[in-house]
């Protein structure tokens, strides 16, 4: 029995359903991270490479070392249509393990995203192509291709376990996490959410107030708020 | 009496004459620091949530504690058309304490802004809606109602005073504090520095040097400057 | 013999060859690094103040101190068209030792942008402006004019050492440094690697992998990466 | 009238009661804020210089620049016996602006401590000298005097509010700051509250789970809480 | 089926066989780390809060939420001698989640630790305690109870993922988790690991380089490597 | 013509005069720093491992590349008995590049310490060594041994520059950096700084103010210090 699983490429992972997947593409990840309950968050640290970046897809992952991106170009070719490739790093580090040659094959391979523990490049060409990415940091600094990590196993990506398959959905608000077993349901949560946030909305705009609409009154005096003039 | 003002909601506050907030929304926050002898900054790491966000309104505080927005559904009912809510916080949390339904409410109680020392979410309705809103971070985390806080008390956020009452403005430069009773003062000097700053630029646009515009040249030498080839 | 070279101002420097920086400003800032060998990068901290920013130009250098920027008002003089002020600071400091009257006057001067180890202000005119600033912060913070630094000495900004007259580029990638020595040989370098970049570019585009294009399934192979389903 | 108090020595002062500081000097950080109702905390940046530090006094005030420490010199003539020198400063700053030599003129003055949000150096020396230093930073870096602040003003230190008078606590655990007016009330509800803590930490030795002495079952069950197998 | 797991409390878990951990507990958390081939360590800001504490046990996780630390009264009851207990926080926080009352108790309850993924305090008391704890952070902010989490399910702690009844080993480099089927393998490898570094120090010391004892110089020579005077 | 230095390792450096580095190894980093004119410090984060460290010694420099200590072994081969090791890393990393087998094959070769912009792990055998170490981080992660990097050339170590032969002082306050060309100076200013300010403690400590001593008072006026009741 080995210890660890560095240096393993597993080919064949079982994707979340592709109806679930395209469901949960049509919300944002503060809805579906409370409609899953308030779990799944990337830390904030993780953010979009620019304003607007949208990506929701299936999960392929990859461990990387610091400094070194040779098992990005390992993942590059166990992407499919509809994937996201989430890449953590065994060490906290903001090198550019990635830049528009390898995001141009990732496209190729029908990659919807890329989400990064580490840093990128080539930020205005990334841009330019739409190709969403969600990262810890932007930096120039090239890596060596010298250490093998692992492609589709379960990692820790900013502070959430991933593992192969599961829906990755990110967007302005940062990158939440859906595992793959329960896409289905939440979405249907994320809906269910949604719809009822509209007729919220619709009375907040119309001056209700939220201590009105959840009422709150009572809850707020009986833990001891008073009013002064 | 009592040891601390948690759990307070202060209905009635005095507020900056109104035409001084006016005067004062035409100035940046650079130049309005410097107008008042460069007191009032927030902290750096307060920034807007998108490009272009300005803001310039009466302070209504709140405190709020970690990992909690109850308190933002009490101090929305405070809100009179013309303020900015300043969200403290009783320890750093990057939450995300406020989003597109708070953000709904306040536009319909008359708010000009919010600046929070916390996280908030719903950056791409909040940009939409053009809300100006300044925070440390951004996070799709949610946030449970359970512990009272107080609203219009004296808080500090990212390291500046703020009293009830108080003119905050915002802009891509950071968040300045301008207390009440000298807005009508720091927006005359406001203005005459920016007056006095456009003949500045005329002459520095047309080649003149900052060390002959300023003097500076004898200074320089008797601090010790020496000029080698 | 002095210990240290504060206070001094150094007029005439030998700047890299116009022609190599004109060739250099074709690039991206990760093309030449890696052209160089992957060294010359600053810190990943060293952002651009707006998206699309780019300089390049060779650099004047000053040396400030925390929260003074007089130092700022001498280096004005000593620009030459072309050139990019980098000004490093003794301590760290995030103030704003930067605004939109010492743009007007570094334009003046032909200056083609400016990299700062500290903090700018007037963001919102200074991107209007279109003149490209990199900075560590942005902030309003005032800074005073009572200690000399000096003008024109090697420094080291954002953990990079910079010698006047070496060629400053910054990108949305960062910035990097080219000694003044090596700026042609840098710039060829640049150009064929960009030249490589486009032809593995299609490949991959069309479908190609890495693991192919660059022969690396053997390597793999050896470090002992291991496929299983 | 006028914008700021920058420029300012206040001789004057009114110190908290001697008996409540001697009092409250009994008593850990930790259980002052809770007795305070969880408030006047600064930021867990600020740490003691060595392991097992303590002070309790009353505040003197100063409010420095970055780089400058001249107002130093100021305060410790306003230091009369029992006191903490509390110094802010005006933009984040890890200089050393305090170092043996100031520490022996405090001493002198008879200072009890110091709580600076900004850096120290001579820390070996300090130690030595058993003064109990609280700060953000240590950092060799020297410091000018060109600037003049001001001393006995209302301070923001590592986030909290500071009025000269106050009574500073510090300890291995941070520095809490208590209203001069309510000095003797909490430390008459540190006590209490060390005088109950007594009986519980009895309890909880003998094995009895706080589950049980707080009464914690049946709210946590209301809560949701669930056990399983 | 739940979309989370919050609001469990797993009584009956698997823990690692005490003799491996036992063995474990005979090692350094590098030398662990590297037996195990180099995965397993929560990141550097894991720290002990003094020199020298040392501890080796089975994890018992808890999951809490950030300024709320209700659950620490929870999983009290889960410890067993042997446990070290595991804290996660679902968001950052550096709030005081843990003091001597609770230490008291859980030293009660045969617990060997601490590792916490936010603030501890009363670290005096601890250390008199000698109770190992290791943390993010040291503060005084109190806490409060309003919110559930879970006991002994999955948790991230610090960047690592941990198992109830994995085996958990802090020292002064820092906290490693060994999961609970390979607790005697890894603990043999250590031994193996720790028996040939005596080997090799003995040699180091007798002024043997590194170069010749693992016969680097052809490698390094092949690697590019230059001597030159 | 090369466009780096990677891959080289300089055997013949010029050291800095014996003699002024034991007459610097008396004096501490602040008031060398100070003796200097106030230049030469590394950041502060960069800290001793152990309260109470020392080094003074002559660097031998080495760069490192993230994650990987091959040179570390390199240099160890260059360490003449007095040396000091100074390394630097192409990027920020914390991965511990350092433990007790190399601290003991330095300490063989006659090294006084290491300072590294980098991770070091088997702290309490360094400690227990008593072998002086200044660093970024404490880690216990790996590393591997793949890429050279270069010996005995310029480095900028934690933002100062560093050139082999230079002398490097830490202690407490943290590292600062003597060129070597100005040893015997700089230790002249030092001991001549240090005599000065013996006299100056013992008339502070008899209650003399910094204000007269230094003759404050009149300047502080001039730049406009009032005193208030």
């Amino acid at each position: 029995m080995s210890m660890n699983n560095l240096g393993i490429v597993k080919r064949n992972i079982v994707r979340a359903d592709k109806a679930a997947v395209d469901k949960l593409a049509r919300f944002g990840v503060a809805t579906i991270h409370e409609a899953m309950g308030r779990v799944g968050l990337m830390k904030p640290y993780m953010r979009p490479i620019y304003a607007g970046a949208h990506t929701c897809g299936t999960a392929v992952t990859v461990l990387l070392h610091p400094g070194d991106n040779w098992m990005m170009h390992v993942v590059a070719e166990q992407i499919q249509p509809g994937d996201v490739v989430v890449a953590a790093v065994s060490a906290d580090c903001t090198d550019g393990f990635f830049g528009d040659l390898l995001a141009t094959s990732f496209v190729a391979r029908g990659a919807r995203g890329l989400v990064i523990d580490g840093g990128v490049r080539d930020v205005k060409d990334l841009t330019a192509m739409n190709f969403p990415v969600f990262s810890r940091a932007i930096s120039a600094k090239g890596t060596i291709k010298a250490t093998v990590g692992s492609v589709n196993i379960p990692v820790v990506c900013a502070g959430a376990p991933v593992n192969p398959g599961d829906v990755v959905v990110g967007d302005d608000d940062g990158v939440v996490v859906v595992p793959a077993a329960i896409a289905q349901q939440a979405a249907d949560a994320a809906a269910a959410r949604e719809a009822n946030e509209a007729d919220k909305r619709a009375k907040l705009a119309a001056g209700v107030l939220g201590l009105d609409m959840y009422n709150m009154r009572e809850p707020l005096a009986k833990a001891g708020l008073k009013y002064i003039d």
